[in-house]
């Protein structure tokens, strides 16, 4: 039974603007709502949710520094950071915990430079364009992972 | 109420052998096993799914071209079209219907020629890396965008 | 004299869709009306048109490997197999007939991965942009091309 | 009725050379003798033509630029200005005209610097390899899009 | 009247060097003696600015981010995260505000690497290598454009 | 002893046009010619081989992906989808059967796009260049890996 | 004192339509309406503006070249000649002064090939995107770098 | 004698898990450790370091800003940020020390992206690929350089 | 013997300004003294020399192009044109006349962009970087294989 | 008949090392094993074989450029040299006799820059991937071919 | 202990110059001096060195090719064939000792071309820009990593 | 007077089958003609030349070492090593003296990777195409530098 495993749930730059800015295209639903929907389906699952945000680099990579011992899993949408650092990138190789990289728009549909991902290819998966949504599907992918690793 | 949505699952080269081949990375689950379980899904979201598997990429675009007034959204897993065909992605695009690529595998820690794929940028959105199980929060990804789009 | 010409016109991927789609780009023409219009040219230019369409790169090539000694020119409209297709490239070259690419959009001025065009370094020439008007001038190409080679 | 549409056809650099060199690759009309061809088919067609030359690329962006009022459609053989004028580019999309790019020779089968045109993505379409005869054909798509738009 | 326009005046890392370190390049002006100029032309032009200066790339998200309802325009020197930082792309995006990128040194003149900002196409426009006077020039310009944008 | 092996030779697309096309490049003898010797050389050293051709990169997946239990090895000219065809890939790597990549002409000495094989990562090796009899090299090279894979 | 200063103000190809198209972009201002206001601010500077254009990138070469003992700076707008000319950069960088590039739209917003100037590599710096406003702010630039070249 | 040389050791993101993770990899020497050896061989020499480690790139940046007049060489491990931080590149440059760059794996042998470093080229060289041990070289490195400049 | 060959000497954008500027690397030798003894030589190996100079690419495409049966040879340096001009190559291509291409400085110890030349591909040959002396080493070369191609 | 025909075997850089290192991917064999081997199956085949190796390309292009009148054809494994040596390649290219690239693992399966051969485009073919056997398939396809190169 | 180690030094192309050229770059030791130095702090160290120079790429490689057995680990400043020779990677490669890169200048700092080397990926690490120092350094570090290969 | 000066004339691999190989593109002079005549005019201009080949590039690379004190310029015709060798190129430039590089064919109309010389850049300048006369052309150059080298 999986009720002990804790998922650190990371936003990074500019995601604090959801639901405020462009609901067309991210949904009218502010990182708060997000979250609580998030935390509600948890609960259900048998999980808990930890979730923070951050516009720094820095912290998204000294939380995930700190996840040794403390949670089973990540679900990060590193936001602009997908593209450019290396850092984090680094930091979830080194946890070694099974990570999900989500975004809510299709990055693939994009500028071209969205198209490359430097840290999905440290993550168990990836999941994009299934607006905030695509956070729920996430935790369902990390719990299903945690509980059955080989079927996943 | 979403009872009426036909989708058409689709997967091409080479998925015909799941289950059979590289346990360890694809799971050990068949393709008709993965399908018996979508469908079990669809019924308990209260939809229906219409499974179909080709090596052919004439096939795929056959299928997708007739989908008109039939289906209400797309699941496809184009295995090795995803980074070669454009016939197929000129399909989707021309159907006009909600469509979401997924992988078993994380294509973005493969080969570098696996990460672009020709197919996402005319989907809602991709899901990879989350094994088998992707399937399923592909179909719970797009019965959530035909319930409420703005939300997706 | 013309009139024992015969002229291969194959339509590849998609095309079969023309007229219900997008019909501000590709015109409200459905693909057999593309056709009455050309066999009704071409019996006016004393030539004789075999229309064809598959989303089958394979039967492309099948058909294009037979024409010897049946068929005096190829027009092709090779849609997405365009861009992907040595196969199809090698088949025309391998024939050796003269052959017109014809593009109903104008491929210059869309997405840059359309912009190259394996099969046209095979074929006498290439049009693109003007409609499905484009069917007939490439028509009007090909006669003049057997007709008077030189000047073509 | 399209009696009263003034098509201005222009030549650029090294075209007044044509039927004078290489009548292998050029054919042996010099370019009075396609222009008086093209005259006589515009009569036909129920339009007429204004036709120039230069291989100043200032004097192709100076007659561009007086189209405003005059004409209504452009036909261009940039010539080797294809390859590196972005000024024609611009030229073309300030006026709006309706214009058609044409190459003599099938410029996809040249060197790979000859591949990219940079004007014909403003343009209406390219016609390319089909001789000389490609005046005539562009002619002809020209004033079939003048009268009938949503069809070419 | 535009008195009551807040414009907020961001600098990147290492402009806190300003007027210390290679004068002969930058100009032997500090910092706060570029704000102080600025803050005088404000006056004169009827508008107030808002100076911040940090090495933190998330700082200046944070500080953009907050805009919203207080400040009318944006003018920022991004340093060398004009290069790299994805995140203050998407921030200015996000936040809609109209922005100018300024750079004291003529960056189209330096490596190639600084030749590519990312963050420019997000901004009205870019301004570079006018020295420290490119600061006013950016005011002047931000100013012009918030009164008439139109003419802009 | 080896003579329960069964090598399934797999052509791709045109290469049933062999033997009538381009003789000075391609040889004179046709494709079932080159089959005949190949089952002549089989018999000699006691393997039996299934030969096929098909213009279809569907068939060639297909076939593949039925060798399990029936067949040791594979050669395989691909032809053109060489240069094209992540399925074929995919299948033979799905499959991990010793494959030898075979093509009549020198690839390397033709056009750049024909430099670059899909397939070859994933065989044994590759032969080219060595016209028809290239075919029987193959054979005898798949035959002295079977029998001692360490020694080949 | 600057009274002295003669700056000559060039506009490279197209700009002879100003204000007569795209006024949303470029604004409703023709040229002539630009180069008054200029020539008004050069007056309140104390120097005097010299205004020319043309689409011939020779008359730009022969021009600049002209320049010694009788110009003090140089504005320039290349238009299209900006990605393309090295001619232009060269005669900038032969004559030595101080030079301006100023473009009316925000060049680094549009196509990739408009981001790159052959031309500010040897300017003093580079405005975009302040519409005919920037011609002002390239002037009072130019100005100041004259009075205090190292405060520029 | 070079007794009041002060060295800045800094080191960059994931680098306080150093020991605990990956031990074939980095050592099973912690960052405490390293730095406490460090402090014994700068003793040894006749210098003192000053160690400090942030995942913040601002505080790398800041730190490197502040060294003027305080320290007389830098030693640098910047982890992830050797990639893709032209910040600490420009501090580097700004203070003009000599800075060493170390890597304590082998950057050239691993993922393409690792090995351009944007630091090491405003740096006195880079050591890589030996150890926690790299870090007692460069200081060795550091004061030989301090002591005899031209003979480093 | 040769003395009734003509030689064309064409000077593309900015030479005219040769000798007044950068006499450290163009020489101090204006273009009249370069022609001068230009001629001078010719004169000594009993051929003519036709010197022209313009900054306009179309007067050069334009003298190319009325060479026939007045000249035997081209000299060309052909300036900033050398990088960016197919017109010119294609001219030399289409006269047909053996042309040398001339740098008085080493193009290939320049900028990446001068590296490459677009016309030379059609030149017997190209000589750069022997200063002013290479008109004169070109005059001779070219005149060595009028006298005796085979050797040349 | 071939008895008279001498093929000139050469093996380039570490191939010297063969048998005595990493014996699971180039076996067991010796260098001089190998050529033994070779020496037995051309008496068998009515040749002879002449073999050597070295390390330095200088030595492997006096050899190639020895051949002239006493050599029929060259079997080569330029090793390293492959990737690098434009000398080698030239020097077939010189001598002209039919030669086979060969190499005993399969170069397109590993690194990047060992899948493109300077070499293989002047050789008659290339043999790649077959083990030691390989030498031995490239023996037979040169005889073949000296016997009837129209069917190689 | 280690009194039993020879470590083989090697220096590539133009080393022999050392201390004769460039002092200002590469210091005034003559490449004796440095070897000297070198030999004195291996005695301290408790090992041995044998020093070798030559502009012979295949004396490099035939010199590494012959350290079985003799030697235990490789110092090697490849000079310029760091960036071209795969020959010298893969001998390192073959006797698979440890081996160290040492550069004197800063590689990364100099021409593009420069910053790849071929090399050190198969080496231990590498050493740029520490001046003749750099040997020492190299020699510590692999002395340190053959006394405790898991710390190093 | 020039009487003293020392000419070293280098030609590198595949140069010792001058004459005998492609006698219509080389000419039919062997490399001792060719040294003969160069000898001639060496004497007729004062100087005196050493002409040396070797397919060896070590051996290129000792020579160029070895002028120091003995020679005033070189001539080199690097063959193949042109696009390869960084180790003649930093021999030349070690050495500082004055040097040409020649090439008897129009390397820049030969395949594209014959385009770029990696020696080019430290030499004097480059002669190509101008057949075997081309080393006349050179010492010609090297001798008016070496009297006159502000007018070179």
């Amino acid at each position: 039974m999986t009720s002990q495993h804790q998922i650190l749930v990371l936003n990074g730059p500019n995601l604090q603007l959801l639901g405020t800015r462009k609901p067309d295209i991210y949904g009218c639903r502010s990182l708060a709502d997000v979250e609580d929907r998030l935390r509600a389906l948890a609960s259900e699952l048998g999980v808990a949710v930890d979730c923070r945000q951050s516009n720094h680099e820095g912290d998204l990579v000294d939380w995930i520094g700190s996840t040794q011992g403390r949670f089973s899993g990540i679900i990060i949408n590193p936001g602009a950071y997908t593209h450019t650092s290396v850092a984090i990138r680094d930091a979830i190789e080194a946890v070694g915990l099974p990570a999900v990289e989500i975004h809510i728009s299709n990055v693939h549909a994009r500028e071209e430079f969205r198209h490359r991902s430097l840290i999905a290819p440290v993550c168990l998966g990836q999941i994009s364009g299934m607006g905030t949504h695509g956070y729920e599907l996430a935790l369902r992918g990390v719990v299903a992972y945690l509980e059955q690793p080989a079927q996943a």
